[in-house]
């Protein structure tokens, strides 16, 4: 994988006199559509040995593009606002727009790997962790973006002196730092790793480049090349998707989302789903509800002190059909808890800097710290929802956020924490008679749009999304919960009990 | 000022049953007013003796408005992300968008007030913080905030017994902290800092409440008053608005921002002006440009990594004609710079979100940490320049922008922060020349939009407000510095010697 990297590769000073300035100036085009056309956000990812040009590479970037669209995300150590959360969330945080370059220090990369060569890890966990950078990647490119990953290379003889070159020069001593020479020590067990790495995760979507560090002319060039020809690569392909669009004149899937395997429809077997077989008679006598509200409230109300959630985010979120009652039950929860310990995230119709970046951006964003809860009022469900079923998303890209969803869920169930994903039910009938209702009081009347009567017209079609859905994405790890919701006390008593059953569940474990 | 909330008032459950309904859903209707204006954020205060019903308040108000428009500020200790900027960014990075209600436990009283207390603040000091603070109201409120303070207030033996009862029920005594058993025996010194808080900082635009904290069904029905009160009237004075724009069809200004003064118009006194005393033939040959690029770029090079330098954050705008030579200025400052030092940041058109704040939240969310560097591409001085002479802000904004402006400045200069602020000027003519031949290279193309053209119409007005804005924000602890543009080797030179030179003198001070 690296050895044409280590054979001290180099070229001429004419060459690269001769190449540069033409791979400027078509770099500055394409950076120039890129702008224009905003469709694209680039991620570039400068990882390799020390001393094998990751900050020249860096400099180069802003010097070929006009600088004020690239933004650079250093390999800090997490702060701690970012510590308190799953680790992508500090990369999701700082994914630049659509039209921008983001340059990013070892990236998503930086830590499995640190933490591989320090053993920190063991081969199963790196493997699984490189498991979960293919997935990010290929979302991100599945949502438009174009990911470069470039690892610089030396032999290691050629790593020695060029950091030894690097610490006698004055202007670049302050580079060379210990880790770089305690990394050149353990040049074998880096360059395993790193392999590792490099060769799990060079996927179709997202491939490495591998490039010999040594000469500065051979390097500057193989990147530059690489940039044109990624660049002007994916903005041929949009260019051919436009065209294709144009010429079938219905709406038709973008070729790279069309192209991925996307499980077909899920057949229906027996002559119930789980929205049939759901008993909306289910009823809670009022007398019960004023005595079981102040239990569970208040077992809630413990629960959210307790020194061990300090370790949990607890993510609840509440999906259903329009006046199904999500608003009320989201109150009785909200009321049993320190207004301090929660936050509510109502999802409406996207900003235009959330469009701007890969779907969940808008819901990572956010995502509780540790020892805090959100509930999401409509959720990223959305997208195998309301925007299947108005045609808002396309078949292959709702279809394959199913996997992304689940994929999601699970990062955060893995990095502790919890989920409550709630579907709340109510009957055709029942919900025209609370739209009605909700007609007659002025200060509901805005509860009530144009939205919910269209929304009425496609029950059939939104059933068959929510059926799928919840066989698609109720897994182990963060299951759905279906609340008949016809009866408003037996819906919010539901609601808090399981959410108090599934917190003190991950707590025990 | 806190005698009337010392005397024991309660009010009986009849009176509270009576009136809270109505309240409540007045409320309701009114919070449906502000999510669907969208045309004011609310801002509540919460602050007062620990015991005087801070908590219950923030609950009660979470149950009187529909949560999920409602956003909590806990007023925990600042994590790393805001210690590194200046104290007043982490209340700006959670200012709710128009349409929300935010609530700030203690909010940007919490530490001036406590430092005050513990004598880390002498009451100089402590004044000024105080004014820092009514002009943050201010300009929120003159931007279409709402600003709702309440103090908490008891006399001293009640404070006592309401601690006691809290710490003698189970579901309570959580709440009770050291540090309130500790406040409540410096009972006076907290009480007399308090008052000179409250009394320096109610004003017409942001006035306080102060209510007192020993009976529930008093304490409450207050704050739902209040809410009331203060909820109407905003939107009152909208609605007063608007049927006064209708009225007159000429654009008007808003009444709130109309009734402050703001200075008149600067008279010329003499002949000439900044602009015109500026020597356009400042020339620099292309050797010399040679041999000191070099020299200054070095010098910025070594400061950026200087020690001292983590204590500050740099804040480097360009302001300037079009085609004036911005782009290329921040390009030969960038290239002096390990690329993880520094950010670009382009101001064009806000987001929506960002349409959602005051006006300079925009900026406020991208100022560098310390041991940063920010440059701004264009700037918050886009409100007296462009927006004054497009007519997209009425006359009334862009004249207190100029005290706003300021004042903003004033407060990153006091927290560390260097500032410098380049306008750089071109002649017509030249601007003429630039355009066209911008307009022959494919990939410059980009850079020249019908804006510029209809900019270079205006540009007599424009001059009038450059004028006027080096008048009226040059100020010695962030001076302007003209760059005289009309030869690109000067420009570049003079900024980066400024940019040298500003930082050099900060770190000597």
């Amino acid at each position: 994988m690296f050895e044409s990297a280590e054979i001290g590769n180099t070229l001429s000073r004419e060459a690269y006199e001769r190449e540069m300035p033409r791979l400027r100036a078509r770099l500055i085009e394409l950076q120039s559509q890129l702008i224009e056309r905003r469709s694209t956000e680039v991620l570039i990812v400068l990882a390799g040995l020390a001393g094998a040009g990751r900050s020249e590479s860096a400099h180069l970037i802003g010097e070929l593009f006009d600088p004020r669209h690239v933004q650079v995300v250093p390999d800090l150590p997490p702060n701690d606002e970012e510590r308190c959360r799953p680790p992508m969330w500090r990369f999701w945080r700082s994914l630049p727009p659509k039209g921008r370059i983001g340059v990013f220090f070892s990236g998503w990369y930086g830590l499995p790997v640190i933490d591989r060569i320090n053993r920190r890890n063991d081969q199963a966990h790196f493997d699984a962790r490189l498991e979960g950078i293919k997935r990010f990647e290929q979302m991100a490119v599945d949502e438009g973006a174009l990911v470069i990953k470039f690892w610089f290379h030396l032999g290691r003889k050629d790593q020695r002196k060029r950091l030894e070159a690097l610490a006698a020069d004055e202007d670049t001593a302050w580079r060379v730092t210990k880790e770089d020479w305690r990394q050149a020590k353990s040049y074998r067990r880096i360059r395993n790793v790193a392999e590792r790495a490099v060769r799990e995760t060079s996927t179709g979507a997202a491939p490495w480049f591998v490039i010999e560090g040594l000469d500065r002319c051979y390097r500057e060039i193989a990147v530059a090349r690489t940039l044109v020809d990624e660049i002007s690569r994916v903005l041929a392909a949009q260019d051919e998707d436009a065209a294709a669009a144009k010429a079938r004149p219905r709406r038709t899937p973008r070729r790279a989302a069309a192209k991925r395997a996307a499980p077909p429809p899920l057949a229906t077997l027996g002559e119930t789903d789980v929205l049939s077989a759901l008993d909306l008679t289910a009823h809670l006598p009022k007398d019960d509800y004023r005595e079981q509200l102040p239990h569970w409230q208040g077992r809630l109300a413990r629960l959210s002190r307790e020194k061990k959630l300090s370790r949990h985010g607890i993510v609840a979120l509440f999906e259903g059909y329009d006046a199904a009652g999500k608003g009320g039950a989201i109150r009785r929860v909200a009321e049993a808890l320190d207004p301090r310990f929660y936050g509510i995230v109502p999802i409406a119709a996207p900003s235009d800097e959330e469009r701007a970046h890969p779907y969940l951006w808008r819901f990572w964003r956010h995502l509780p710290a540790q020892g805090r809860m959100v509930m999401f009022d409509r959720s990223w469900y959305g997208r195998v929802l309301v925007e299947r079923v108005d045609g808002f998303a396309p078949e292959p890209v709702w279809r394959r956020a199913y996997a992304e969803i689940n994929e999601f869920e699970q990062e955060l169930v893995e990095h502790e924490m919890i989920i409550a994903k709630f579907f709340m039910v109510v009957s055709a009938a029942e919900q025209l008679e609370r739209f009605r209702a909700r007609e007659k009081v002025a200060f509901k009347r805005y509860k009530i749009t144009p939205d919910d009567w269209h929304n009425r017209e496609k029950r059939g079609d939104y059933d068959a999304a929510v059926i799928e859905m919840i066989q698609r994405t109720s897994t182990e790890l963060a299951p759905w919960t279906l609340v008949e919701a016809e009866d408003k006390h037996h819906a919010r008593i539901k609601v808090l009990r399981t959410l108090v059953e599934t917190i003190e569940r991950s707590l025990d474990r």
